[in-house]
């Protein structure tokens, strides 16, 4: 075991603090990372909060992790000293099941979340990003390219990958209309995606001010969501549409803008049920609501290869480890444009 | 016009009875049919009685008919005097939107129900097959084949062609495992068109008393979904589930029973809404809910020769129009096994 100097919540009341503990060292295929940025998601802020009842405290949050290779072991072939590497939300998985064979290891039933999750080396608990290392057996390790701005590229490791993978999966492409609900560090992504695929993106966001920067990002279209006549005049026109907001809200107000045999994909789980769907905008237009989780590693592997291509990467606001607490109010407030990253030299 | 006997019902709170009305003359391209059999769908009794709020009175129900053409217009080429025809759940479409021209009728904004609709010719309510002719444009007739009991096909036109579709459109073959809810008249068409198709069909009942029924149609098990433990023995393990049940009810027992990827379809719009789904059975296992309404013309006529092929038919009693409110007072206790038909000869 070795030292790692952490952030972590020690319950879930108390704000993040510095916190020290151990991690395994370099087994025969694991891989060693010096952190240089870790992304923060929402979700790090519900379970440092323990909002999901399935907190194990201390807990030590972040899973949008980069850095470089500092140990590799015996029998790791495809990564060296030096690399750059990246660190999703998963470390590890059965690997020998229907999903794991099939590259879907998110949907594997068990798999190891990078924090909160159980390490099968140490049966002790899994610790995220907010740290300065980490080993992660090879299997879940990605390859960095050097071409792109590091830090914005922590986002792509969760945030990047569930957009991207819904929208693979739906084959989106020109030709294809795709609404993104929600401008956030999700949608934000999605837009960029859905837009390097060559389909006509329309965001739907509640925020006016927001509109200038989804058509930046890459949207053809920009609807407030809150504005009925906006709304109808979309009905019935969308291929897919990827839905980020998971407060529970109206799912019927999008189902009706999908043509005959459209998918909403629903990619944020709510804390409390949305209304319950209308079934009948379900059965006149054979419509089908649908949900996606993150990504498989050999589809993250080509999401990051495709942004490394496209020059796609998170717009990020970066902040030190220090300030992770007064991110997380900000994020409360959806202030942040849009993903913070904190810079691991600061901790 | 000329005069037609049917059964009616004058507002939502009176029993059908006999009932005289006028149908249009056959046109260019109509064919006029003389019914021998129409089957008894639940739409039928929600109509009688306005329970859908959506009804003009009078209101003739029926869309489920079969019987002879007795007269054929100038243009008509494909049928003959003397040929079996049948009628659905539609009589008309605007012929030219991308649903028309796709086959899909079903989903055309301006296609006209074979009752409770507007005829587009003159301009009044139509009346549907509880009467004894009806004049239909040759586009929305279907061939029936004389190798099948004639009366048991009258419920393909509804039933079979809701059950059928949805099978059809998901891909439903060998290998796959598929769930049926419900075995009324829907659901008993879906046990015996998955069975033709080759899945391994399991029925979902909460009557025990219809196992060895389910059995005899095609079933490879039955599962009391009132069991937990009988449930939780098929998690993770469906392709498909066909939804038959319009009552509202807990979908959640049934979306995880499905594997990664699966579908579960509905195919009955509630009275009021199901329970809402929980997302979280959606997204982490990337399933989809979705919904199908009956079938297009071409698919119906597919379905009906697939029918002749299989030897496939209803399994029906058959009623004297005069049953007819019996009948509904029956169907609301379901009392029937599994759809009743009414023979027009008695009329």
């Amino acid at each position: 075991m070795y030292q790692v100097k952490g952030y972590a919540a020690q319950n879930a009341k108390t704000a993040l603090a510095p916190y020290s503990f151990e991690r395994r060292e370099v087994g025969p295929t694991d891989i060693k990372i010096e952190i240089f940025y870790c992304g923060v998601c929402h979700s790090d802020l519900h379970q440092a909060r323990d909002e999901w009842a399935a907190s194990t405290f201390p807990i030590v949050p972040g899973h949008e992790i980069v850095g470089r290779v500092t140990q590799v072991g015996s029998d790791v072939k495809s990564f060296k000293v030096n690399d750059l590497a990246g660190v999703g939300c998963m470390v590890d998985s059965c690997g020998v099941c229907p999903d794991c064979n099939d590259h879907q290891e998110q949907f594997c039933n068990d798999f190891v979340l990078t924090y909160n999750g159980h390490d099968k080396h140490t049966g002790k608990p899994t610790y995220g990003g907010f740290s300065n290392s980490i080993v992660v057996d090879q299997r879940f390790v990605l390859h960095i390219s050097d071409k792109l701005d590091l830090a914005a590229v922590a986002p792509l490791l969760c945030a990047g990958i569930t957009t991207y993978s819904p929208l693979r999966h739906w084959k989106i492409g020109k030709g294809d209309k795709v609404g993104v609900v929600g401008l956030g560090g999700l949608g934000h992504m999605a837009v960029k995606f859905a837009h390097a695929f060559g389909a006509h993106v329309v965001l739907f966001t509640t925020s006016a001010g927001k509109a200038e920067d989804a058509k930046r990002l890459g949207a053809d279209e920009v609807v407030i969501s809150k504005n009925p006549d906006e709304m109808n005049a979309h009905t019935l026109s969308f291929d897919f549409i990827l839905n980020t907001v998971a407060a529970p809200h109206n799912l019927d107000q999008f189902m009706t803008l999908l043509k005959r045999d459209g998918t909403m994909c629903l990619v944020g789980v709510p804390d409390s049920p949305h209304p319950s769907p209308n079934i009948a905008n379900l059965i006149f237009k054979r419509r089908s609501l649908a949900g996606s989780l993150i990504g498989g590693i050999k589809e993250t592997q080509e999401m990051l290869d495709f942004c490394a291509e496209h020059n796609i990467t998170s717009d990020i606001e970066i902040i030190p480890m220090s300030g992770i607490n007064n991110a997380f109010e900000r994020m409360l407030k959806s202030d942040v444009r849009y993903r913070f990253v904190i810079d691991m030299a600061t901790i």
